[in-house]
């Protein structure tokens, strides 16, 4: 299917593979599907083309705009002509994750043992699973090597270990504010979000139907993340002290009173089921399982079949992925003789910096991939 | 009532008043009770009595036990014989705040004009008007002077308050962990704390009964709490990605397989409405309240009556209290002729290392009150 936008050249499919894949858990898909969207053109060479990963809430639409929907791609500011990832030159594509729910096979998909729903039945998956699902999908799109794979946050996990598990079939990797594991605090503030939405009774243990999803359990997870996506400083320059409503006087009532009250009201309010819940809960589990160095006797060891060149980077005010695990992980990198280089960028955003700010990022991921 | 604890000397008791007690946000109470406990012995001349102020979840319970409870007072570790409140030398007083539903007026109390517990009516308390409530005890008490006032956190407040509101009847004020106004990122947690509490459907509007409390938000908005309580490094110190069951394969269930998911798991479970639903609300909406320069030209000017001498108190791991904010107060301070030490502590304890441990607290305060 196209649908062309203008000089992005988009275009958008479904890949259905009959599998079966094994998962890393231990499950089994017998068959699989992973949605996904192509901007810009694939040279005659088939040697131009650079796959983005997605962050947890994010989809295979990175660029241009669905007709059904109002918003533009997530990363909608890094890819077209001219920008950070030049669809001019490049072929660039994005996929949803295997368990991403926007039309790759997930737990809103139908089990076909049951004819229902997977729902909280669906597999365990892991970041390896999701980066296996993506070569499948590379073979098909007759790709035998990417120019880069780049990505943020869970986008950057699937860097690493497309970088380490499937060595020859990329050229450069740019992994952004992914730590080489993740923290307890993260995974308890995952947790902590995944309990929401299981509290909330229209949940029904993941069997919620379209037309009644979890939305206070997704409202409030939503309002969870958000606090934790930003950071204390934001949070204080953008909102601080100031009341909802100019001139009130404070004090009168329980209902938000603060701006950043009615910042996390408006969250809430903004909870349409957009993003599956049980895919939440899923792609969180997957995060928290993240750990390069799980089952190798040293991280240099887990990285040791890394062939392509690397780029880390990081943000300093992203204190739920330090910039200095990040560093660290690009000298254990060195160590083994791969060409890792480390860019360490500023950012009043936190985590999520090199979604929604690409100034720092470009010149400098447009200096490794070279002219 | 005496429940005598040994050398302890503790007493407990409920100071009724007959009130009205006008609220900074506009409500009065016709009438109000405060709870407190007394540690030690008040001396002939009453000039050897030192209050403390709890923080947002603790009691007038600071030291020894109730029969019916199973567990110490929340600063056990600080007052008694020999101890950082030394109860040989001082008489130590710890009530429990107006709206904190362990004894004083509070959400859970019954409304006189309807008969009816007052719930989500209750009107609301700022710290100030706590302190003002303690004032009315300490009348009772026939105390003139407190030689010191101390507390953390919400305790702390009240110490800014007590030192600006009733200048000439404290001699000392020691503030832990407390910056002079309550963050936008602290709000936004105690927002998403109250709504976890909303959103379970046993709360009722905050009309819940006594046999069924709303255990599922309660437990929830623990374990935010809880989280936001601890620092990331604390949390990595303690369980970094240990698995909840050793040697347990990871990856294989969405039930908690992590250490840290467990610990949140047993802190939820622990959920027993021994806080007060309604008292968490409206003494966190207290501290969102709290901004010592509100309505002043300056902070300078907000602090300008103090007479007492003071010590604040940071810890480096207190990212939600900054140390920074607390160093500036006392420099705020020292500009306006106050005798303002200031002390930098450190802990791994993060928020609320005030009350878990006092080793590096004690000498401290021991030669802040000298001998």
């Amino acid at each position: 299917m196209t649908a062309d936008d203008g000089a992005l050249r988009r275009t958008t499919g479904v890949a259905a593979f009959p599998g079966p894949l094994s998962l890393a858990g231990g499950g089994i898909l017998t068959g699989f599907a992973i949605a996904y969207e192509t901007y810009g053109t694939l040279s005659p060479a088939r040697d131009n083309a650079i796959l983005v990963c997605h962050g947890l809430t994010s989809s295979q639409n990175a660029a241009g705009r669905d007709p059904a929907s109002t918003r533009p791609g997530w990363w909608e500011i890094a890819i077209g002509p001219g920008r950070m990832l030049d669809t001019d030159r490049w072929f660039v594509v994005c996929s949803n994750v295997l368990g991403g729910s926007a039309g790759s096979t997930a737990p809103r998909s139908i089990d076909p043992a049951t004819g229902r729903r997977w729902g909280l039945r669906f597999p365990i998956v892991t970041i390896a699973d999701m980066v296996d699902a993506q070569a499948a999908l590379t073979d098909q799109l007759g790709i035998d090597c990417w120019q880069a794979v780049i990505g943020g946050c869970m986008g950057g996990f699937q860097v690493y270990e497309w970088s380490r598990r499937h060595p020859r079939r990329l050229r450069q990797g740019i992994a952004i504010s992914a730590t080489p594991a993740t923290s307890a605090y993260t995974i308890a503030l995952w947790e902590v979000m995944r309990q929401a939405i299981y509290a909330d009774p229209a949940f029904a243990g993941g069997d919620y139907t379209d037309d009644r999803p979890p939305l206070a359990g997704l409202g409030l997870s939503g309002m969870i993340g958000a606090v934790l996506w930003l950071d204390r400083d934001t949070l204080a320059t953008k909102y601080g002290r100031k009341p909802a409503m100019p001139d009130a006087p404070l004090g009168r009532t329980l209902a938000p009173e603060f701006a950043v009250e009615r910042f996390l009201a408006d969250i809430r309010g903004n909870a349409h089921a957009r993003f599956d819940p049980n895919s939440l809960i899923y792609l969180t589990k997957a995060v928290d399982l993240f750990d390069l160095g799980h089952g190798h006797a040293s991280l240099g060891d887990a990285i040791a079949t890394i062939a392509a060149r690397m780029l880390l980077v990081s943000y300093a005010s992203d204190w739920r992925y330090p910039a200095a695990e990040i560093e660290d992980l690009a000298a254990v990198m060195r160590a083994r003789g791969i060409d890792a280089r480390y860019a360490a960028l500023d950012s009043h955003i936190g985590h999520g910096a090199f979604q929604f700010d690409v100034s720092a990022l470009s010149p400098v991921v447009a200096d490794f991939l070279g002219r």
